[in-house]
């Protein structure tokens, strides 16, 4: 009979939103009357801009024209979008066009990279941590078995991210293969600065290391001082990978487009190139993203007012529920360079809390659900209309924790 | 520092495309007047059907409003597409909807199926092969080392797949755990009939091995008597793992749909359920297709003769090429209920031969690019405009092989 990877074995259910959606649910039957306003998952709520709505409708009507069709796409993406996105994001950093390889978003690339170091290799994670890191990393291989006292998986090392270390880890650690770093981070909304992202790139350099970092967040930070890329630390174009996401940047969580960069400068112990892999994996295992997304994601960075409205709108709830909450002197950590606030409330846990809000028809998001660190903290989400954040900021004002 | 994936260091690089692509150019080089008529790659060159082009424009144009926006897709896609599917393609079997699972294509789910098996389980592949199969095995650990002389990996059962058994394997073979099998097949052309997957089917269940079926060439079946999904055998639902696309059902290569079925009677040895695991691969490692992709895929299901009108051109060009073919007493394969035809002449190579079409300015895919049974076959694709057809139907008329 055919034996189940024993890897995926090892990976504990998700209970989190599960657990979410239990209490959810129990509320609204014992309250049917109750509008739950959404904090809690980060998913994009504003339709497309205009423009990038009737442009990518325009994309779409030629598909059915000999002019406007196109088959399977090039395997790395359009090359107008890689110049693109490498014009907008990447222009005072060593990063071109052809280091760009465009995809269906972030969490996938995540998981394909995992098909380019061993099982032996040795994983580091921020905590609290997007759980895709950790699950990526258990089902590839590269962790020991789950211990239920911790919470934690074996060989994993943890970086401790709090209020006592500005939620940037201390780096004084066992020295890992990968360092996956996230800035502006989900869940803790903390951005990294130029000097922590300086002495996480050294580190690297030092051990040998390979940060795997997300920047899907880039985009809402407003502080010009605060990095957007790892690549604007010298150094890090040998020894890190980024991922970022149109997701978040003009709502294409469900039109799914994202782009991985891994510079041709990073190499494996035996000498040979990361990227001439990277290729092979994503040429083996993928066929690109949709001709669609592409062509929208071309579209959207052509037009970057669009964009930034959208996430000067978002921002304003972050502003917005910050300030409801720190009038009521609750401690609020995020929020300002990145669409997620983190929230403490000392004597409560994270349950607690969340539960202390269902009543009050508030949705979030109970930090445990991102591992140990993140007790006693809760996650509010920006991607919300400001209609619902109105109401939010009307009843958190009352709220009673 | 970090280790290379020893897998990854065991794949062999794919010259065959590189070699096409540097002949073709020697040719255009030294005949910068010709006009190559491609009938080498699996690409599609229609536009989308009118309707289709039209409904999937409108969505787009929806998506800037708040009423047809939407964010993260459900994790196997919306439940109206897995309807239709199940409507359109699996009437007559035990396949629900709530089996099928939306993907962005085929190739990345035969992908991330990889996770679901140990790098202990053993596979067995037809010969000639679709490379994704092998590739897919050798990165993921599940095969030795490769053996140039013949050109195959260790560990790999190889079914060969020629004139002399009308290209359906003799299964008197030794058992794996996974037997990848495609129907119709790429590249030979050939359709499985009832008995023969039957036999396949019982095979399966008698080692208790998962077959893994491949049917995105469905719908060029016009032999009522042939089966279309592997489901239609009674005891596949135990044993068989099915996937599907849209790309060459209505020229979805570059708009990327799919859909994988991994039926919740299949279990490993130890009981425990393939689709849970399966569920958790995809939840982990994917955020589903393009939400525009989806869209498109039940407006085409919608309007079934717009799909039939595509499949019926393409068809109309394996009809005209074979007789041509035919005519001048090579010996034809496929190209009756797939779109593919694999041809042979005896005392020719597979290189001897693309090299004469090369002159003749038509550009086809060497048979032994797909694996040693493959030798002195050449594949041709009726993925090309009738027109195109026509010029090198006249350029077949006087070749002179």
């Amino acid at each position: 009979m055919v034996k189940r990877n024993r890897n995926i074995e090892k990976v504990q259910p998700s209970y989190l939103f599960v657990d979410i959606n239990q209490r959810k649910k129990a509320h609204i039957d014992a309250n049917p009357d109750s509008n739950l306003i959404s904090l809690g998952i980060g998913d994009t709520v504003l339709p497309l801009f205009d423009e990038l709505a009737a442009d990518l409708s325009t994309y779409a009507k030629n598909l059915g024209t000999f002019e406007g069709y196109s088959g399977y796409p090039d395997w790395n993406g359009p090359a107008p979008l890689r110049e693109a996105i490498a014009n907008a994001f990447y222009k005072d950093t060593c990063i071109t066009a052809d280091d760009i390889i465009v995809s269906d978003g972030s969490k996938p690339d995540l998981a394909r990279m995992q098909l380019l170091f061993g099982d032996q290799t040795t994983v580091a994670v921020q905590n609290p941590v997007y759980p895709a890191y950790v699950d990526d990393s258990v089902i590839s291989g590269k962790t020991g078995e789950y211990d239920p006292e911790k919470g934690q998986y074996k060989g994993i090392v943890y970086m401790p991210c709090t209020v006592g270390n500005n939620f940037f880890p201390d780096l004084n650690v066992e020295r890992t293969d990968l360092i996956y770093f996230c800035s502006p981070n989900n869940p803790t909304g903390a951005v990294a600065t130029r000097e922590q992202l300086t002495e996480l790139v050294n580190f690297a350099l030092k051990n040998k290391s390979v940060v795997i970092f997300d920047s899907a967040y880039r985009e809402f930070i407003s502080d010009d001082k605060l990095p957007k890329s790892i690549y604007e630390i010298p150094g890090a174009e040998k020894c890190a990978i980024e991922t970022s996401s149109f997701s978040k940047l003009v709502g294409f969580t469900g039109v799914r487009l994202g782009w991985t960069i891994c510079p041709k400068g990073i190499e494996y112990d035996d000498g040979k190139s990361v990227f001439d892999d990277w290729k092979r994996v994503v040429g083996t295992t993928f066929n690109g993203p949709s001709i669609l997304a592409s062509a929208g994601g071309l579209a959207a960075l052509s037009k970057p007012e669009g964009m930034k409205k959208q996430i000067a709108y978002y921002m304003e709830n972050a502003a917005t529920l910050r300030d409801v909450l720190e009038k009521k002197g609750i401690a609020c950590y995020g929020g300002e360079n990145s669409p997620y606030i983190w929230c403490k409330i000392e004597g409560k846990t994270s349950w607690d809390l969340f539960d202390s809000l269902l009543k009050a028809n508030i949705v979030c998001t109970p930090g445990s659900g991102f591992g140990s660190c993140g007790e006693g903290f809760v996650r509010f989400s920006c991607f919300a209309t400001h209609e619902n954040v109105a109401k939010a900021s009307k009843i958190l004002e009352e709220w009673n924790p």
